[in-house]
């Protein structure tokens, strides 16, 4: 995970952005990520005015950045980083790193300096004027037969693999599980319910008592949840007498 | 990665969608990642329309299926999952993952049944009720300050961690997971097995069947069991008239 400094780093850098509710989703995701920073370059006045003033607009909007140029916006980062959805048919000039390495690569560089990453207009992408100025670019693996990405969703799915975990840790059981005595008490319940009902077949008694044993550790009940079977269980068997 | 047929797998289920805009958003991140089986439930017809015959409304949206109720979109899926971008702190009934390790989960299940993949509305989420018919729910980590994610970015992020290509390995189930049809028929037998038993107090006939359904979905039942149960619960509510 990264801290606060860290994402504090990274700069989002929007180039020649037409639509305002692109901009404004961009802004969501950075918001919705943790990541504050936002530059504009050479963005058509009135769409920035307008994600600006747009209702609910993440605050970070107020406080972005303009740039007439690329060159000034990444003036003072130490790595400057280029998105594309390209297909890895195309030909490119820079080293591609697909968005799980490049996502590896921005966090540890963000420890130490401010990194720019930049995203093209819906059209045309970025630019290769643009791309001059990127260290390397990072593909959003897309497939072939769809590769263009709407703005506000190649932010999120950028920034969301930044603030990704690592290393993943094995899924935890938030709850204890049910102790032997609770599975105990659900099973006799259970087949006292279903004593006399018909279930059973006669001489079959034992077998069925394994099976209801067996089925009910293959659960893997919580301590409430076997409770709670337990006390429905009861109700059910109890009301025919 | 995922290969095509375990892409087919996957039913993104959008409940209650009201933005035509973020209906063509969510599929447009579903073409860009591959996943192309789309089912929409309660979806305001309008924006439904509108959505389908934007310009550029990838193909997926004339092919996706509408569904009255949540439990007729999740029927023939073996594990249903509800996307949440709530915080760690809002109390769940139901296991969290979050979305690096869910997403581990489900590529493993892909492998052999449906697993539907369900969106709420952007006002309000999933309800409860939609909730009670998911087996966990999978968070999007976002922060505090700002969880809510506009529907589409939630959609490309989520697949996204999908399609990703470090996938972590994970445990595999070696028998196929109960479908929501047979889960969906255990739940009505256990509710008439209570039905006048005093397990349900007077007016809080919904609030406990959503607690059975949900309490159901915990189990991670095989078919084989829940038909077990099933077959268990009907003799056990039958004996007694």
């Amino acid at each position: 995970m990264l801290t606060e400094n860290e994402a504090g780093n990274l700069r989002v850098v929007l180039v020649a952005a037409r639509n305002p509710l692109n901009i404004g989703a961009a802004a969501r995701a950075m918001s919705n990520f943790g990541f504050l920073r936002l530059r504009v370059v050479n963005s058509y006045n009135v769409a920035f005015r307008e994600a600006r003033s747009a209702v609910g607009a993440p605050h970070l909007l107020s406080n972005a950045e303009e740039f007439a140029s690329v060159a000034e916006a990444v003036a003072d980062c130490g790595l400057v980083v280029g998105t594309t959805a390209a297909g890895a048919s195309r030909r490119l000039e820079h080293p591609l790193h697909r968005l799980d390495e490049g996502g590896g690569l921005i966090r540890a560089r963000l420890r130490a300096e401010r990194v720019a990453l930049l995203f093209g207009s819906e059209k045309r992408g970025l630019s290769n004027e643009d791309l001059s100025y990127c260290h390397w670019l990072m593909r959003i693996p897309t497939r072939e037969a769809h590769s263009s990405m709407n703005l506000g969703q190649a932010a999120a799915v950028c920034l969301y693999e930044l603030i990704r975990a690592e290393s993943v840790a094995v899924a935890t059981e938030s709850e204890a599980r049910a102790s032997g005595a609770a599975l105990e008490r659900m099973t006799g319940t259970l087949l006292d319910a279903l004593a006399g009902s018909g279930y059973t077949k006669p001489g079959a008694e034992a077998a069925t008592e394994e099976k209801a044993r067996r089925l009910i550790r293959r659960m893997n009940l919580s301590e409430e949840d076997a409770e709670t079977w337990t006390g429905m269980l009861a109700k059910a068997g109890y009301r025919k007498r």
